[in-house]
């Protein structure tokens, strides 16, 4: 860590992944096993995911283990998981996410505890990262429920023009990065379609947390080396191999002197 | 009106209506014309019918005629209205219900209203008139989440357990005095099953609701006068019909001088 | 009718409606008044509208009224009513497809029915008139499922295309032609977005509809005549107006000696 | 097996076992591992699971294990798994049934296979046990579909009862018994909330099985011996334990000489 200038303040970083998604009799993600690692719980509402027990459940696990929570919400597409694009308008889009918000908020105040955040799900969240429309509409909705939550957003090429939606509103920004994930030169995503989309090899995917971390860039999938600023880090707990990402990325921080923190105590 | 001792803050009665119960295309109630007549809406939460978007317009409707709204939370059964019993534990209805009135509250937030009541929606209403438990259940929630909502219960023969179950949580209750409906004599409804349960003639209807609110008695099915104190009474705006009846009894309250105001302002 | 040529079993055409697409508690469409003047009912399937009680009485409507039945399958997007694009793959579509239409199925069979055809509903009868892979798709289930199934695709652009895949798979294909809509100079609809689209007019409706079936061609929306050969015309029961204007297009067309007559007998 | 009367064709037994229940991303049951050892698959066909893609997976894992293919319709409460008992209508009892055994014939015709029985699922069966007009109404659905599908009762105290409905509509009755249920001494389960109602020694289970089969008998909580004539065995594939269940009660009855066919093939 030699040569580092690591000012007090920029060291920490929040861990974020997608947790309360099971529904009903259906169990999905590993969530007692990631919430213990992270620092920011992005909680299903029960329209891509989730419903009233699971958000109920969650919350309580989040809470014991001091970790903040934020809403997830999705379209209404439970058989596919949020995942597919649906030509909803801006109102619907706006409406959907007050709902779901307005849900988990509920289940928040009865245990006592407050949203920190909003981080969109899925197929949401990809077509917001193709049409500012959405960033601006869930920022609308933010901004008349509750000043206090933290828009989440993709630390991305559309970072700058999400930045000034959210001064516009005058909400804060939370720029994240994904751990496992390759970044073209402009730095969006690799398509999933693209090989090495993925990264797979743990050790490369935590050296690439840390280095964005601790010196603001990475190395894209062309060989350069972009600028990447982001408040906190999505890791996933779908399956064993994704926990134990997770893990080797929160031991590698800590390692260094980073400290994890709910991005809502530093932004 | 002769002999009748009706003091100061005794001649104030709410009337409300269940509304908002449209969902995507599909358009549910006479909402523009019924909310005008009523002072309270009971607004349906996405279960068993209203949708996000109809929550939203509804709220601005009920906003636009100065009438106070509520939610009408239900079971999740949107093929069968609510309207089916089904044998949900007690945490399930208390998370249904927590779920339904923050998505509500959130709307509410959005258009700078808050919520006044909480008024159980068809089957579930009718399982708590036999499980004292739900009332339980749903006062919980309601002294938890936000205790200035009034929990809305049936003017029956569980009105004296309820009340104290209102006590204990230290929320309050409104009863409601259901207009169009035959009483037994022990104060419960006539089941729609029976002969004479639903009352059809509209200027009986009015009358009855006006002796009820004077004088706090009314003719059971049996002819035996009961008690029956209420603080709201329920109308309908199903249909044309429906729609005239409540018009005529607000009419018929108002000739009489009783005022019809949103029972969060009296009780 | 002089100096048109219209040769024996020419002067049949066959008059669809979208039909069956109530949802519980929930009407829409005034099926009781639609389905005597039409000769073929698309009948929802309970994805984007329609449940097992709606589809068992629409059927029951139908036979009453000698109409032929068809599956009307649309996207899982009952609060969308099946109007919004999903980026479904086609795979998903041709599971989708299959299972509508074997729900309705076993509903014929209960009425010693048999269905005549099937027409995808909103979104997905739009998306593929843009993408041909949809109209495969369909016509892949059809082949497998039962090869006596037409498919009904819109008269437009696609139409050797469609007509060709029909041939691939030995499956019949009825092409539509919707009365109330304005056609563009390549045969395509015009926008519902752009000024014109709709017919409002319902002398004009009614008379573009004679001539597509006695001359096979309208003018277009930018005063061309186009050529249109179509088996099937759609015409609405969304509301009084719709009924209207399909009472008078049946009245225009059996006025100048067309026969109505569901496509599969003429197919 | 000395002093065993085992006739020709007596020895025959079915195994069953409830599959196919996933639901777009979420996954129930090890179906892989189950469906290689019974002889019928009861396939969930989406209201309390299972879903289009899931359906028509299942059938190739059937097919490909030489496994016979059920209904496994149950009530519209995915968020429950069709676990809750719903005070539905026989009338709508009958109408989800057809819809669901429609939905899924369609698949199994789309893969050159058959449906062979029609087994209700969690709270329909449940509900049917304790009202026989469910039982009809599931036989009526039948006798009008497809006079081919056996009925799958519990061989219980309603045994009698419900052959006779099987033989006044004239389709067969296949009688199951649970593998791992206590019974009471009248033949009926002991409740899930009695002690000793779930048999968790599998040496124990797998012996009552073969005693049943080979006996016609087994022995009731109460130490009584009860005759039970079943034609299949219900297994559970919810976990590793009861595949590990499965296969020892497979092994079991396949060491005793029992042939393990689906009881297509012997009722």
């Amino acid at each position: 860590m030699i040569g580092v200038d690591t000012m007090e303040g920029k060291s920490m970083i929040d861990l974020n992944s997608d947790v309360g998604e099971s529904f009903g009799a259906y169990r999905i993600g590993l969530d007692e096993e990631v919430i213990p690692l992270i620092s920011s719980a992005n909680i299903g509402c029960g329209f891509h995911g989730g419903d009233p027990r699971v958000m109920r459940k969650t919350i309580a696990l989040a809470q014991e283990h001091g970790v903040a929570i934020g809403a997830h919400p999705g379209f209404p597409d439970l058989i596919g998981f949020g995942r597919r694009k649906i030509d909803a308008t801006l109102e619907e889009i706006r409406d959907y996410v007050t709902y779901q918000i307005g849900a988990l908020q509920a289940f928040a105040i009865m245990q006592k505890m407050r949203l920190q955040h909003v981080k969109a799900h899925g197929a949401l969240y990809n077509m917001a990262e193709r049409d500012l429309g959405i960033w601006e509409a869930i920022a609308q909705v933010i901004a008349t429920l509750d000043r206090e939550l933290i828009l989440v957003a993709m630390a991305g090429p559309m970072r700058e023009e999400i930045k000034k939606i959210g001064e516009r509103y005058g909400i804060r920004v939370g720029f994240e990065f994904f751990a496992d994930r390759a970044y073209n030169g402009d730095g969006s995503l690799v398509s999933r379609r693209e090989p090495g989309a993925v990264i797979h090899d743990h050790r490369q995917a935590a050296e690439r947390v840390l280095k964005m971390v601790m010196e603001k860039r990475i190395t894209a999938i062309d060989g350069a080396e972009i600028e990447v600023i982001a408040d906190t880090i999505c890791v996933h707990g779908d399956n064993p191999a994704a926990v134990r990402l997770a893990k080797q990325i929160r031991e590698g921080l800590v390692a260094a002197g980073v400290e994890i923190s709910p991005m809502g105590e530093f932004l």
